[in-house]
């Protein structure tokens, strides 16, 4: 079988079992995605979680902060979209964004992010205890692969939309990204909540090996059935009752 | 063609207009879904909209109000989840439970809930001419064909856990819910939000006729690629330097 075609059944067992965590309502999975511009981040979450019910999903992208946002700290616009029991939730880019892009382009100071590590920690581990199964993937990409990929966005009409001066102009800044990502996955990097580094210049790789992790996730929560929370016997007896009158 | 084949082909071409609604960022869509217990409201929605890029699709299931959610008025735990530009919201019951369930079982006064159909309109209104789509579809099953799934769900022990004794009771009041239906499609299906009464004894029809009429809403809109943001030029320029260094 293709790696596409085993792809493709991960994605529907993740699926069936997707249904068993809305059902049971009782744990959580947060999937939390990082990585360069054009190393495939919308494009996973096309490929893993269509086909997912949205019901039980949700996507958030975290862009630029709000005026509201912003006169918060870091971390309140992301608590609140931690998923609920019951729930799927995937962030497309995150937090991390605080050590990663806000250190980058010194939008805050040394003091201020080399404090968030311990912070994020802490967090992370509250989701946790709370039952939210946290899973973390970094989209790795070589700087020539970004090439490749910015170049066939300009040379596709239908995709000039999605291109930002700022993402080119981070090019010049890849020495620097990679410096605070590898600190990033050093200093974060938890057993509750471990970074997965995803070599992502192939998106079937990319689609597959994230696929695969995270049904192995829901596999290990060894998710039931629940228990019926009414009085089966009492409501088949009122239903009898209906039927014979 | 079958109409499951049909159903499947609309809703792959719902999905492609999804993406240029959320690439063009200047448009919402929301679906309204009300109807009796079992009518397959959770159903039409993992038809529907799996298959659909999560990203851009938010669903919500409005049960018992929380704590928080019931010291305000009904519309404000609502409003909160109405589609952002670019986002198509889907409310599985919605405000409308304001003048359905909360009518029907007696949890507030005629003279609240008489109130709300104007109140609804105004708000709707408002959503309209914050370029928001309005869909509101009622599924519409015979009290036999209730029974019937009641009947295979208690027969079915991996499905007991989603049966509430509240929803088998309510059948005593089918009646009272038929009048405040009747009510409800009369006094708040407006042109800028009409309701649709979706015979839905037939899973494949309600699937079927519901795509066909959230595709034909999407087509009006005459969704195009957005135009570029980014001086494309300059960027090319600035690529061409790189791939001549």
């Amino acid at each position: 079988m293709t790696a596409k075609a085993k792809t493709r059944q991960l994605v529907e067992t993740i699926g069936e079992l997707q249904y068993l965590l809305y059902a049971g309502a009782d744990r959580s999975l947060l999937v939390v995605l990082q990585g360069p511009d054009a190393s495939g981040k919308d494009g996973l979450i096309r490929h893993v979680f269509s086909g997912v019910n949205p019901q039980g999903v949700k996507v958030t992208s975290f862009g630029e902060p709000s005026k509201v946002e912003a006169s918060h700290d870091f971390l309140w616009r992301v608590h609140l979209r931690t998923p609920a029991k019951g729930e799927i939730a995937v962030f497309n880019r995150s937090h991390y964004e605080g050590v990663l892009a806000e250190r980058v382009r010194k939008l805050v100071s040394r003091e201020i992010w080399a404090e968030r590590y311990a912070v994020i920690n802490s967090f992370e581990s509250l989701l946790a205890e709370s039952s939210t199964e946290i899973l973390k993937f970094y989209l790795h990409i070589s700087p020539e692969e970004q090439l490749e990929r910015f170049r066939r966005r300009l040379a596709d009409k239908s995709r000039h939309w999605k291109i930002e001066e700022a993402d080119y102009d981070d090019r010049k800044l890849w020495l620097e990204y990679q410096t605070a990502a590898e600190e990033m996955l050093g200093r974060t990097s938890t057993k509750i909540a471990p970074w997965y580094v995803i070599p992502s210049d192939q998106k079937w790789f990319r689609n597959y090996a994230i696929s695969r992790i995270i049904l192995r996730s829901l596999r290990r929560m060894r998710l039931r059935t629940p228990e019926p929370q009414a009085d089966i016997q009492k409501i088949k007896r009122k239903f009898h009752d209906e039927a014979e009158e």
